[in-house]
């Protein structure tokens, strides 16, 4: 690195080497926000969660136990109502952290789940794997209205979005009146030279919708319901959670650039210290 | 008129001259989905609202007492959480028979209330007349983002929309974190050859938006409730509701097609018996 770089931010896991802080020893495992780099100096620890469980694979506490965890259960209980039995539920992203735990919920609350993902692969793990009801490859759709009529062909009560643009467009197409729409990204309008143009933004009014964004940010209390809820799903493996794992600081550029064209097959993870 | 052809509905004030439904009477004056004739056949006067109080004009059935009143004091109380004291509220379409009453309405719950119009002539009602605590001539501003940031400079608690388009992505940039966007139409993307595009739709996700659209016709329960708390204000000159009355049936295309341009002032009503 450069003198007067700084590495980059993210959500990891870490071991407290040594700290000035009466929260932290020497030894903690945390997780929260770090640096990409194999020692950091954290100086505000306060954002960090104690790791209390390890019986689990600690890369799980970037993921299902971390801040996809939180923003998965915050969208599905804390930021618009929760999924009745019976809705019908549609996940875009849904083979990443967040769409995986969102899907699998809404089963257990006894909705009918579709999602849409980037690959046969990924289409494959959805139904035979997590349990949707059914699931699309959308970049084999050429008509994303059309996809999303043969699945909900009386209408989504519930649209967990995590990719915006034309997606998001298709489903006010296809959002019963009072439907839901619940935003945690728009992955697809990021660092892109010109954004999708919505069209069917009147549906907002036609079909009386509910549209809401959040992040994770405003909903760090429901930590410790998450790990309550979904620890024990883990260790009874009535949840599964699908990570992509590669090994050393150098894979992490293209890991991060691979989200962008859905390259990674589930949570994608760096490992750094081997 | 040609044979086959069939006047097109609205709301009107109509008098009853004959009725063979029990809840109705010859003389009894109604207000509800008319149809744009001097006589009509109504078959379902089920949806018609009976008019109890005349000692205000039968015009205002139209407009503040009417379907525009249920939408504002729906879109205040009903759809997001009522504005509080010291909010700071938008209101595009403000001189119009809905952002009228929904100006009053949140100046008089304490907030800080700026509206936009077509002309100077609106913005001159809206600013003198109504008591709006500011106005602007979106007609007159190249950028509607700096006009927004000139008005909020701390941004906008709540938005009361009914145009949409290039106006609802400028307030995208200038709500505040959490703030609420209530939306009862967009105008101005009706009829039009192309959409505007919106650029800013990310930061429903950034500052956790709640958007919400609805129409009066969820809210029609709210009706006792509105004419409880207006008639009074009516009549004790409370409240300023302004009307561009036309006169004569065939002056009604005309009135008709002026919406979209702006070229009303006040709530459009056309007066059919003279």
């Amino acid at each position: 690195m450069e003198k007067g770089e700084e590495p980059i931010n993210g959500f990891g896991v870490a071991e407290v080497l040594d700290s000035g802080h009466p929260n932290f020893n020497a030894g903690d495992l945390v997780w929260g926000t770090t640096k990409w780099e194999e020692y950091s100096l954290i100086q505000k620890p306060e954002s960090l969660f104690k790791i209390q469980h390890t019986d689990v694979p600690l890369s799980y506490y970037t993921g299902i136990l971390g801040m996809p965890g939180i923003t998965a259960y915050a969208a599905l209980y804390e930021v618009n109502s929760p999924p009745k039995k019976g809705d019908h539920v549609f996940i875009s992203a849904a083979s990443g952290a967040v769409g995986q735990l969102i899907g699998q919920f809404s089963k257990m609350l006894g909705c009918y789940v579709v999602g849409s993902a980037g690959s046969g692969q990924k289409v494959d793990l959805l139904k035979n794997k997590l349990g949707f009801d059914d699931a699309f490859n959308y970049k084999e759709e050429p008509d994303l209205d059309a996809a999303l009529k043969r699945h909900f062909p009386d209408g989504i009560d519930l649209y967990f979005d995590q990719v915006g643009g034309k997606m998001l467009d298709a489903v006010m197409l296809n959002m019963k009146v009072h439907g839901c729409i619940t935003i945690s990204g728009m992955i697809s309008q990021y660092n892109v030279p010109e954004l999708e143009v919505l069209s069917n933004l009147m549906h907002i009014v036609w079909k009386r919708l509910s549209i809401k964004g959040f992040t994770h940010r405003d909903h760090h209390h429901l930590y410790p319901k998450l790990m309550e809820t979904v620890l024990p799903y883990i260790r009874e493996k009535k949840i599964v959670y699908v990570e992509d794992v590669v090994q050393g600081l150098e894979k992490g550029p293209a890991a991060l650039v691979g989200l962008f064209s859905g390259s990674n097959f589930g949570k994608q993870v760096v490992k750094v210290v081997i």
